[in-house]
């Protein structure tokens, strides 16, 4: 499981406020404990009151390659903001994201293509997020078709059905999890499958045990990585076990503890 | 999903004690913190100690069912200590277990259809537990087949894929979870399925995180029914929630204490 920290965004109070402040330290910090919690990649999104994001994403990525040594997530809605990323990065970067619309899929392959970077593809166009698993998997289907065009292996894709929020749409989780199982199927190798996992709990009064719930049944359909906080103890600990019991891990007495480790 | 309580059972040295004494107490007091806690069923076993399990079995049920006013799942290997039970019951019953074995199955299925019972079939035979899930499609096969000649409906019987521990069987919860999902697709309707679950953690030392996350991943694939200790709070909680998730019951802020008062 390919773990993406989502804390490094600036929409998080305190974060948003360290990078109008250029507070290296908070940023590095943050990453830091990311890393040691287990996360293999790094989400940066410099948040919606960025001034200037080119510029702080810049210093994102500066300030967090001096003390961690992984994978971005270069995470804006502009491609500028994320070129900006790709020309610092010193290991591959994941684009996050492209849309399954045309003209943004055109942008983003063509960065992809140029900088030899990963892509998230959310499973949505301009007509909004589906309701539905089978108009996921159409719009899964179009983002990698598409990516063949532009030369990408699918396995460099990770396909996100787009969670929603449990309590205003309920019906909506199921279709998710069956996506993530079918999305798979669309393409050998198969695409990575995603999910930004704190938006199924978004409103309640019981994120974390949503959270850790959602994720273990997303890993029994097969998900391969996910957006979310690894310094949440009980999340990574589910996952973890979800892993071991799909012998992806051998178990040891200590296996949590040998996880990470590792 | 039917929650069965594992708890009234002889091979837990307090209970086969106080089978032993005739600690009616005892026995009452599980019955109604199992009830309380969101049992459906409780699992009636009298113990590998039993002196006269046709007796203790008798004894059982009707002390249980002076407190409790739930369906008995008769837990033996030995048909005449169930029928004892199917006799004195005052809500339809569950046999638990047939095998795959021809001989096995003509004494249970002849039992049910006396007693107008329901039936846990575990997927195993003569020849043992298999390692395979189309193994254990196969034997899952026989036994809806099996139950149809005796006119039994699908949906009266249980299939249980036989969970192994996870620190000694390691690649074999893969193939119990995809044979979930696949049982329900042998007959319409669907027979339920359901799983002796303590045993996946068996000899580990996070019995408890190894129980709900297997649970939390076996509801995703459609579990129906599980075997299981019901005062393990966090395992309901996760029970509960990965139910929610699947839309089961309708979300509301308090969805925890929703469950259990229903």
């Amino acid at each position: 499981m390919i773990v993406i920290g989502e804390l490094i965004n600036g929409m998080y109070k305190d974060v948003g406020k360290a990078i109008a402040n250029k507070e290296t330290d908070v940023i590095q910090h943050l990453a830091e404990e990311q890393v040691k919690a287990g996360a293999s990649v790094l989400d940066v999104n410099t948040g919606p009151y960025s001034k200037n994001p080119k510029d702080d994403m810049k210093w994102l990525v500066e300030s967090i390659q001096k003390v961690a040594n992984v994978q971005l997530a270069l995470d804006s809605t502009k491609p500028d903001v994320i070129e900006e990323g790709l020309k610092l990065v010193k290991k591959r970067a994941i684009i996050n994201s492209t849309s399954a619309d045309e003209e943004k899929m055109a942008k983003i392959f063509e960065l992809a293509k140029k900088y030899n970077a990963q892509v998230i593809g959310l499973a949505m166009d301009k007509s909004g997020v589906p309701n539905s698993k089978d108009k996921r998997l159409e719009l899964g289907a179009t983002i990698v078709a598409k990516a063949m065009e532009y030369d990408i292996n699918t396995e460099d894709l990770f396909l996100d059905p787009i969670v929603l929020p449990v309590n205003v749409a309920q019906t909506q989780a199921r279709e998710v999890l069956e996506s993530i199982r079918e999305f798979r199927l669309l393409s050998d190798p198969a695409p990575n499958t995603t999910v930004g996992l704190s938006n199924v709990s978004q409103g309640t009064k019981a994120r974390s045990l949503i959270n850790r719930t959602f994720l273990t049944m997303a890993v029994a359909n097969g998900l391969t990585s996910a957006i979310l906080d690894p310094l949440d103890k009980e999340l990574m600990d589910a996952m973890i076990t979800a892993e071991l019991i799909l012998n992806k891990n051998i178990y040891c007495d200590s296996f949590l503890d040998a996880y990470r480790k590792k």
